[in-house]
């Protein structure tokens, strides 16, 4: 079906001393050859070789690796060729790879040719375009895990068991001569609420790990003047030189990201902290409601030389509104002052020139994001994994009361469709968009 | 001598599909085995492998290729990671290799060690280097010629005829019974012309070239609210896509970046014309000059709906006096009002509401960048490179008189001090300063 050629540059942009360019179909072999005038390359071995233009005037020196179908990422015939990094020379050579018969993939292309030619199944997919775009180390490992099939292992035994409890209840209705023995009832009731139990558990544990994929949200709230871009500021200075290592983190974005131990915090509604004077004043009550809501985490801030006002006051109400599944920390600001009021629960006194007093405020970041990681356990990277375990979910609760009221042909529907929804995860029913839409958000070259 | 093992992730920071990581040294190839748990890896053949970390723990799947020495870039054990791209899979790898014996390569040392092992010179070593921080496709083309060498023929060839110069001289002094006759000073007199004459026309070329490599530095000049800024927006906005395109282009710099053809404009002093109006208003004579001196273009801008002021007056001269070896395009802006002046020379009416307006104005840039690409020839692309000519040339210079004096001694001096210097760009004498400074500004991996 896709027999035409595809190039892309593999690696991201920016300065490097290497770049890779992919190209894959049926004639990525013969464009190496055209590119680099050799007669031949041998499967999978590195061949130095110079790169030619159009115009044959030299462009590189590269490492050309051409990877014979169906071994390859697409199981297409693939080539790699790896040339001096930078932005300039990759160009060039995809350039000069156009120029030659291929045509400019699509975003996630590669991985798309590889879906369709069997090499992975969808979550495998998922994991490999999650895993180029983890925020912590943790969140890497669980989707390393997951490229290696361990959500596909998951969810095909989850879909096992329907089939089954399906296959046994249909061969017992089959077999009884009048209503279905409340012991078989009770047998296949019990089978459903463990499932019903592992899925739960899978969306909630999912919930508590999104931190791990995409960073932890934090929302910075206070009335106005009591420090809250002073303690902004503090925060990113900690670990300001590595963040800035990090290319492109923060672009296009509003919010400030620091890296803690091996997670990332995004400090989210900074367009309102940074805004000047004038405008904090200006922000009220329902910016604070939602940058609560946005975040995963909530530091609470006060200012402790001053008696509590309605403003604190209401603070602490929205907080107790609205923060209830959400981890809070609340911090007294200005402590080198007499300290008027005394604030309960998890309370931390903040002396934002003092190197200590920053550092045991991220270590309870630290351990607050620290407890979302059990590695040992799969997780939903995306809403569309999310979606299709609730559907799952929803299904087969739904079986269960004409199941009781011997209402077969229902009770089989209900599950018929948990089994498609579930399989979804894996490998969905031929819809095109569904595809298109999953591939499209891949990065370039993938 | 240096014995350990390096390594460094060797592809840009950020989102990509694939990344590298590169270990050079006698313990690669183990420490490939470690992480990867096999048991041998065939040189140069493109092995995929789960890769695990100190702990045990699955990292990734990615491709391991080993070079095994002398046959690689550094002409030690080599072994490159294909790993996922994205930081956080290539930070764990990194840091398993470290864990598992390797240390952090210093920037640059891969190449200071390809050097120090003989694979390349230092002038393909800068090539190397600059190829990748290429601004301009004609700038890589030229470099990529001198990686392979072209750079390295011309200066020996030079080196090669003062080394024959000074045989020649010397020689023939050993068989002079007394004064060197006219005629051989002549001679040699003519073969010291003809090498300053060359060496004079790459210092004029490479220094015309510079745009190529860096971009192009143009400065936009004018009185207050003449419409300076109004002018770079225009610029901006003419390619804004593409270059959001370049990672990093922009990052802690206080100019703004846009690419014309297959060349980079790089626009100066931003941080002036983009200040607050009152701002501007102070800003001066002073700031005009700075960024004329800076640039390779000026654009001299005017409002055409005023009579010429003092202020205006004051920029033709600056202009006249210190632009004198630079590109000038007077620019008349506000022309849909009534035109109360001419200017002379190159000049352009611009209406920046018009699409038509600013094109021809960037077709004005292009042409004039276009003029300093001769692909045919070398250039000289670093400072060291310039001193080492320019010390090169005055050395021979300075060998002149005391040729027509007959004070031979001296003359042997210059010529060796010339052969030196000339020396040097290629293969410097021991002087491990120079060589960290060099390989030190490399990137990180290269």
């Amino acid at each position: 079906m896709q027999t035409d050629t595809i190039s892309a540059i593999a690696t991201a942009n920016g300065i490097g001393s290497i770049a890779i360019i992919r190209i894959s179909g049926d004639s990525a072999l013969s464009i190496a050859k055209k590119l680099s005038k050799k007669q031949d390359f041998s499967p999978r071995y590195a061949t130095l070789s110079t790169l030619y233009d159009a115009q044959n005037t030299l462009i590189d020196e590269s490492i050309i690796i051409y990877f014979k179908a169906p071994y390859s990422f697409t199981a297409e015939d693939v080539v790699e060729i790896q040339c001096h990094g930078g932005y300039i020379v990759a160009q060039s050579i995809l350039k000069a790879t156009l120029d030659a018969g291929a045509r400019l993939a699509n975003a996630g292309e590669f991985s798309k040719r590889a879906f369709f030619n069997g090499r992975i199944d969808l979550s495998e997919a998922e994991a490999i375009a999650g895993l180029i775009e983890a925020k912590s180390e943790d969140g890497a490992k669980i989707l390393a895990r997951q490229m290696k099939g361990s959500l596909k292992e998951y969810i095909e035994n989850i879909r096992d068991e329907i089939i089954h409890i399906l296959a046994y209840s249909e061969v017992s209705i089959d077999y009884a001569e009048e209503d279905l023995p409340q012991d078989l009832i009770s047998q296949i009731e019990n089978k459903l609420s463990k499932l019903e139990s592992s899925l739960e558990s899978t969306l909630i544990a999912s919930k508590s790990r999104e931190g791990l994929m995409q960073g932890f949200k934090v929302a910075i709230v206070g009335k106005p003047n009591v420090g809250k871009s002073s303690l902004l500021n503090s925060l990113l200075n900690y670990n300001r030189a590595i963040v800035s290592d990090i290319a492109g983190t923060t672009r296009d974005t509003i919010e400030e990201q620091v890296r803690v131990g091996s997670h990332l915090i995004r400090i989210v509604d900074t367009a309102g902290i940074r805004e000047s004077s004038d405008e904090i004043e200006r922000i009220g009550i329902e910016r604070s409601l939602e940058a609560i809501e946005d975040s995963d985490i909530v530091i609470a801030l006060f200012d402790g030389s001053r008696v509590m006002d309605s403003e604190d006051k209401q603070i602490l109400s929205l907080i107790n509104k609205h923060a209830k599944d959400k981890e809070v920390l609340f911090v007294k600001n200005k402590i080198d002052l007499e300290s008027l009021f005394e604030l309960k629960e998890r309370e931390f006194d903040l002396e934002l020139n003092s190197k200590d007093s920053v550092v045991s405020l991220i270590d309870a970041l630290k351990s607050i994001m620290d407890k979302s990681n059990i590695s040992d356990e799969i997780m939903l990277i995306s809403q569309r994994q999310v979606s299709a375990v609730q559907n799952t979910l929803s299904n087969i609760h739904e079986a269960r009361e004409p199941l009781l009221d011997q209402e077969l042909e229902i009770f089989s529907f209900h599950l018929n469709e948990a089994i498609k929804e579930v399989s979804s995860i894996t490998r969905p029913f031929e819809n095109d968009e569904i595809l298109d839409k999953m591939f499209g958000s891949f990065c370039l070259g993938k």
